[in-house]
C-alpha cells in the first residue's frame, strides 16, 4: 500500500479526498492534517467518514509531514500551497497540489491576479493536470498543479472546438453556474443555508474572476493564439455540480451532426468525459459524486452560434477526483481505480 | 368591489393570482374555474388559502362564466386561451390574458412558432402588458397579453441599451435560469422533486424556446431594426425565481458609470424596477414573493462587452403579479394597488 | 403614524419585521438598530427591501435610542434584551421583547435554564405575548414577552386538549421540527448550506432544548397541574417553518369527530388559527410567510392516542409576525392589521 | 461472475440497484425489465448510468426472464411481486424481493393491510432480510423478503432495548421522516418538486401506514410479548435519507453510559451500523448514498424516556443496499462487498 497524506483534510475537498482515498485498493491514507481540528479524528470533524476513515487531524510542519507518507494531496489555499510544496518535493515526495499556485505558467499573470509568487521555479516544473490533455506529462511528474474546478468543465467542453479552430476565440462566453462546496467550508453569514437555498445569484461579473486566466491559459495553448474569454460565475442552491454553458460563432456552418462526431471522437477513448447523444443534455444531477464530465454540443442555426454544455461534480472532478485520477497516472495504476463508480441519482 | 374572474385557477399562476387578489382592496374573485377541480373550493385544491380565499371552483363555458365577473384573468395553455377570450372581449370584460395567444403580433410569426391562430383580428386589439414599456396602451386596452417570464425579465434588463443603440444586437446572447414553478403544475416525471433537487440543467437549446420570438419582437421594435438573439434557458432547483445573464459587445466604449446612470435614469420612477447600486448583484431571494424586477449591470473591461443581469419572481413579476399590475392599469387603479408587499427573504 | 423602532435589526426576525411593517398602514419605522452595520441603510444589508424600507442602521444606547421611538421591538439575543428593555419602559415606552428574557414567569427557572437575571420585577409585569391565550392582558400590557417559536406551535396545538384535562400530560411527546432561519444570522460551519441541505438531523435531544421551560410553564397553566414533556427539536432543510408532532393518550376514549369539534369550536373565531377539516393535515409550505397557525388532530385507535400537528412559519407567526400581532393589540388596532396575507405557495 | 437481473429497473431503487451492481466485483446484471421503457438502454432512462451500465430494459414474462439470470431483484410493487417471484424460485433461481410481499409473516395480518395473497406457501419459506438480525437463515434462504425502509431504520434502533426487555413496548412513540425517493418515480402533483421543496408534513397519520404491521411483527418477535406502536412518517424535502426519532418509557432507571455500551456492545461488529458515541447525534446527510446506519441513544432523565435515533439513507440500507448485502449472504460472497463506499457528505 502506497502511503497517501492529506494536507488541509478539513474542508470539502479534504473529506471528499478521504472518502474517494478511503475504498482505493492501492494506498492508505497515513496522515491529515487540520490546524482548526488538530487532536481530533477526521471522522469526528465529518461522521460521513465514522468507522471507514481512522486518520487523525494533526497540526504538522511540512519537516514533520514529509516523512509520514509517500504522496501528498495538498488541499490548502493558494499562497499557503506554495510554501508547504516545496519541502515535500524536495524530500522525494510527489505531490498533487489542488490551490491555484501552481497553474499559471506565467508567473507575471498569476502574481496580477493572485500575489507574489514564493516559488517561481517549480511553476515550470509543475504539469497542468488535466489528464484528458496532458496524460503523458502527468505520468512523469512529481508536481501536479490540479486544475480549478470551472476550468475543468470548460476546457474539456471547448477543447475540441478550439484545437480545431472551428470558432472565432474573441466570441466565446462563458457563463457558468456553481454548486456550494465551491465556496468552501469556512463560516460565512454569504453561505448560510438561508442565504443560498431556494435562491440563485451571479457573483464576480465582469472579468474578475480568478479562473479567468487559467481557463484563457488553456485555451491559448489549445488555439495557438491568445484567447480572452467572457466569464461569470452563479451560485446555485445545490451541494455539488457545476454546469457550464459555453457561446461562440463558428468561424465556417457545420451540422449538428459534423459537431456531435467531432466530440465523440475526441472523447471516444476516455472514461470520465461521457459525449451525451443527440438531442439529450448534461445536468449535473447526473454526475453527482461521480469523475464523470457529461458533455453535449448544440447548433444555433438562426445565429450561427455553437453552444457546448458540460457538467462536473465540483468536488470530485473538479478538485478531489481529477486529484486521485491523477495521482494513479503518477504512481502508474490504472487511470480510473477506485473512481469507477458510477454518479448518484436521485 | 370590482368582481373579478379567474379562468384556469388551480395552475400556479391561479394560486399566485388568487393570493394576490384576496389582500387586494378594490377586487373581489367571483368566480374561479378548473375542469380538474370543479366543485372544490379553490383553498382545498391549495390549502394556503384556507380561509383567506371564499371562491369554489367551476367548469364554466365561456357563456356561462361571462356575467360572472366585470374583469377576467385567463390562465389557461396556449390555444385554449384564443377560444376563451373572444366572448369575454364581446361580453364587454377586460380581460388579461397570461397565456402567449396575443403577445405576438405577426400572426404568422406566432403560427411558425405554436399553431394556427383562430382570432387573429384580436391579436391586433391586445396591448403587450409590459407596462414600464406600454404603460399609456395599456391603460386604454381592453385585451392585455401578458407577457412570458424570461421575455419580461430580458426585455426590461436589456431596453435601456437597444433602445440608445448602445449595443451590437447581432453579439446578444442570453443566458436564462428558472424556478421550477414555470414548468406548471402537471403530473410529469421531469418535475418531480428527486429529478430537480440537487440538480441543475439546461434545457431547450439552440434557439428553440417558444419565448425567443417574443423577446426578438419587443428588441426589435426597441431597436428600430430585426434583433435575433440566442437564449438558453435553464431549471434551476427552487420553486420561484428567474435571473437572466445577458451578454453584448458595446457599439463604442462606456464606463461603468455611464452604464449605470442610464439605469437609474431609466428606471428611477417605475415601482417595481430597482437597479442595483454598483458593486450590488441581483439574486432571485431578494425578489422572492414579489413583483420587482432587480436590474444591474457591470462592464467587462477586458472584452468590451457588457454585462446585465435581472431577477424576478416567475409567478410575480413573471406571471400574475404583473397581470393585477395591469389590471390595475387597465381600471384606472393606483398601478401597485394590492403589491406593495416588499420580497420575502430569506 | 405610530414610529416603531426595531433593535437588533441585522437578524433574520430583524428583516421580517421591517418587511411586514413597511406595508403596515399605521406606523412607520424611524429606527432600526445593529452594532455590526451601523451606519447602513438596513436595504444594503438586506436587498430584499430596497426602496421599501428607507432606515439607516444604527449604534445606539438605549438612551439615545428612546426618544426615537413610540413603540420598539427587541429583536436582539436573551440578557441583551434585559438591558435594553428596562429603560425604554421606564421612559413610557411599549415594547414586545423577542427574546426570552421576559417569557419565564418563575425567575428561579428561567436562571436555571439561561442565567441571572437583572430586572425580575419586570418579569412580573411582561404578559406572554400568545394573542390566543392572552388577548386581554395583551391589550394592556407595556411589555409583552414574544413566545418561543416551537412554544408557539406546541401550546397552540394542545391548549384544548390540555385545558379540558382530555388528555394525560405524564404521556405527552413533542417532536418538532424547524427551518433554518430558527438558527439565527451568524456565520457558523454547522448552518452553511452544505452542511444543512438535502439533509436533517436532530439536536438538543434528552430535555435540554431552553423552550422546554416555556412550554411546561403554559402547559402547566392550562392544565392547573404541573406538566413535564419530552421535547425534541430537529433542523429541516427549509427557510422557513416549524412542524410540531404532538403524542398524548387519551384519559378516555373519543371520536375523531369529537376531537374536530373541539377544535374548531375553540378557534373558530381565531383570525391566524386554521383548522385542517378532516383528514387534511398541515404542512409548512401552506403557512409559508404568513402568520397563520394550521392545526389537525388525528386518533390513532389501535393505541388509544391522539396526534396534533401544528405548523407554523417559524419567522412570522413563531417570532416577527406574531410580534407585530401583538403590537396592533397593544395600540388598539384590528389584530390582524399588516398581516391578511394568505401564505405564498409555492 | 454471477449473472444477476433486476426486475422492475426503472424506479428508483432500479436504478440504485444498478448503480451498485455496476461495480459489484462478483456480479455483472444481464437482464433488467420494465414495461414503460422496453427497447431502452437503462442508461438513456438514467443518464447517470451513462458507459457504466450496458443492459437495455425489456419486457419479459417470468418465462423468459428466468434462463436470463441466476440471481433476481424483484423491484416491483406488492401485488406484482407475488405473481413473478413463484415462478423464478421453481425454475431454482434465489430472489430478493424488495416488495413487501413475503415480508409478513402472518398471511392474515397481511391480506388485512394489502390484499388478498396468492403464495401464501411462499411467505413461511421466505427470510425477513435483516442481516443484524437473520443473517444464519439469510445465508441459507432462496427467498429473502427485503425490508421496509421505515422498518429498517426502526428495527435496528429499537433492536438493543426490545430484546433485553428494558422499555415498556406499550410506550412505544415513532416519528419519522423520509426522503422523496421514498414516494417513487411516478408521475403525480403531490411529490412535484414545488409542492415538496421548502416545505414538510406529515402523511397517514393515526396508524395507517402498511409498515406498521411489519415493525411490529419484528418488535413483537424480539420481545417475546405482542407490541402495538404509535408510528407517524413525514415527508422531507431532501433526496435520500430516513430518520426515525423513537420514544419509549424505560422499565427502570438506566445511565446514558449503560444505554451507550448497550448498544456498542449489540452492534460493535457490525459493519453497516455505526454508533455514535455521545453525545453525537445521526443525521441523514452523514449516511447519504452508503449502507450504514448510524443509530444514537439518549436519555431524557426529566421524563425517564430514552430517546433513540436512527438514520439511513432509503435507497440504500432502506432497499437497494440492503438487497445487495442479502445477495452477498445468499452467494456465500463477503458481506460487504460492492458496498463499502463511505457516504457522501456533503
Amino acid at each position: 500500500m502506497i502511503r497517501v497524506g492529506i494536507v488541509g483534510a478539513s474542508g470539502y475537498t479534504g473529506v471528499e479526498l478521504a472518502r474517494i482515498l478511503s475504498t482505493h485498493p492501492e494506498v492508505e491514507i497515513t496522515v491529515a492534517t487540520s490546524r482548526q481540528y488538530a487532536g481530533k479524528p477526521l471522522s469526528e470533524v465529518f461522521p460521513s467518514l465514522r468507522d471507514r476513515v481512522q486518520v487523525v487531524c494533526e497540526n504538522l510542519q511540512p519537516d514533520e509531514l514529509k516523512d509520514r507518507a509517500d504522496f501528498f494531496f495538498t488541499a490548502v489555499p493558494h499562497k499557503t500551497a506554495m510554501d508547504i510544496v516545496p519541502p515535500l518535493l524536495a524530500a522525494g515526495k510527489k505531490v498533487v497540489d489542488l490551490s491555484a499556485d501552481f497553474r499559471i505558467r506565467d508567473v507575471a499573470v498569476y502574481e496580477q491576479w493572485y500575489q507574489a509568487h514564493s516559488s517561481p521555479e517549480l511553476v515550470r516544473q509543475a504539469v497542468y493536470g488535466l489528464p484528458e490533455l496532458y496524460r503523458d506529462q502527468i505520468c512523469k511528474a512529481d508536481l501536479v498543479a490540479n486544475p480549478g474546478c470551472y476550468p475543468t468543465s470548460v476546457i474539456l467542453g471547448l477543447a475540441p472546438l478550439v484545437r480545431n479552430h472551428l470558432i472565432d476565440p474573441g466570441t466565446l462566453i462563458i457563463d457558468s453556474k456553481s454548486g456550494t462546496t465551491g465556496a468552501g467550508r469556512s463560516a460565512s453569514v454569504a453561505t448560510l443555508y438561508c442565504e443560498v437555498a431556494d435562491g440563485f445569484r451571479p457573483y464576480k461579473v465582469g472579468g474578475s474572476h480568478r479562473h479567468i486566466p487559467e481557463m484563457e491559459q488553456e485555451l491559448s495553448a489549445l488555439s495557438g493564439n491568445q484567447v480572452t474569454i467572457s466569464f461569470t460565475p452563479h451560485l446555485l442552491p445545490v451541494n455539488r455540480g457545476i454546469l457550464s454553458t459555453m457561446y461562440a460563432r463558428l468561424e465556417k456552418p457545420m451540422t449538428t451532426q459534423a459537431l456531435q462526431e467531432l466530440y465523440e471522437t475526441t472523447y471516444g477513448d476516455e472514461y470520465f468525459v461521457r459525449v451525451c447523444p443527440q438531442p439529450a443534455l448534461p445536468a449535473t444531477q447526473h454526475v453527482r459524486g461521480s469523475n464523470c464530465c457529461d458533455l453535449a454540443v448544440s447548433l444555433d442555426e438562426r445565429t450561427g452560434r455553437v453552444i457546448v454544455m458540460a457538467a462536473i461534480d465540483n468536488i470530485v472532478k473538479g478538485a478531489s477526483g481529477q486529484a486521485v485520477q491523477n495521482m494513479n497516472l503518477m504512481l502508474g495504476l490504472a487511470e480510473n481505480t477506485g473512481l469507477e463508480g458510477a454518479p448518484f441519482f436521485p
